[in-house]
């Protein structure tokens, strides 16, 4: 699992192994439950406990801007921010050259079928900067130029709060290169 | 110190007293010395060890292109992202209105002789993305906006490498605010 390295398996395996019968029964079940309840929105793809995610229900919410973004928890870190007003599209992945994730790893269908009808007005890529989320960036910025959409990408340059000393330079390149009249 | 909490300065002090008497004399003459060595380049603030910078005196750089930065080590980390070709004006400080450090902190007449003589086509303000880059960007924007010249603020977003799940709010409403046509 992604973030859990040798030792913290180990720990939780023998924290399981050394719990009663009725935890390890109670946490396999609830491992089941949670993929049976939680699914993809049949909209944007984002986790739900209904056919329908709670950003795609909510009226207040703008339905002719959306925002793709790789994982579900992207979702979550955006709304945190609370900038964001439109609705999402979830590619459950992203391509990545290097690791032999190519275009069939994402399912843009039901986007296309919203593009193609014209509900879409504003498109806004907000993949990662690392090299997964620019090569999806660009594949989407290609598949989407067939359509009559306005496409964004989020800002990339200097993070809030940050020095310049104690900057990469990739990301010093990128605030230069993304400068903008001030 | 920055960065030098009471741990490290305790260790310091103590190798000092345990060294040898050699070594404290020419410890504290080194740092005599380069106090008399490296100053101020006479037209960018820079640290140099001759009155103008080596970035000053390189005739491949453009003039006309000045970034200013609050630090001189702020131009170490640009000249190592290797994007920039102009030339800098160095503040050696910058203003923060919460710990007092007001206009005065900072001193701009070298830099205004030349914009007055129509001498800089382009600034990009290169201050940081904490409180007192933004408050020092806010005021020279104030300051240069009595001459012909071009402001650039360098950009503000999502840093290079980073996923957004792994990124804060601050940065992510930055990042939604200064999207750009993709």
């Amino acid at each position: 699992m992604p973030g859990i390295g040798r030792r913290s398996a180990e720990r939780m395996a023998f924290y399981v192994l050394e719990s009663s019968s009725d935890y390890s029964r109670r946490l396999s079940s609830l491992i089941l439950e949670a993929k049976k309840v939680i699914k993809p929105c049949r909209i944007c793809n984002n986790f739900s406990l209904e056919d329908i995610c709670l950003v795609c229900k909510d009226p207040s919410r703008n339905k002719k801007i959306v925002c793709i973004v790789e994982h579900p928890q992207d979702v979550i870190s955006i709304e945190k921010a609370g900038i964001f007003k439109g609705v999402y599209y979830v590619l459950l992945g992203g391509i990545s050259p290097l690791e032999g994730k190519g275009p069939e790893q994402i399912d843009l269908r039901r986007l296309e079928n919203r593009l193609a009808k014209g509900e879409i007005e504003e498109v806004i890529i907000a993949t990662g900067s690392d090299s997964q989320g620019q090569a999806t960036a660009v594949f989407l910025k290609s598949r989407l130029a067939g359509y009559k959409v306005r496409v964004y990408r989020i800002g990339l340059g200097l993070p809030l709060g940050r020095q310049i000393e104690h900057t990469d330079s990739a990301t010093l390149k990128e605030a230069f290169l993304e400068r903008k009249s001030f």
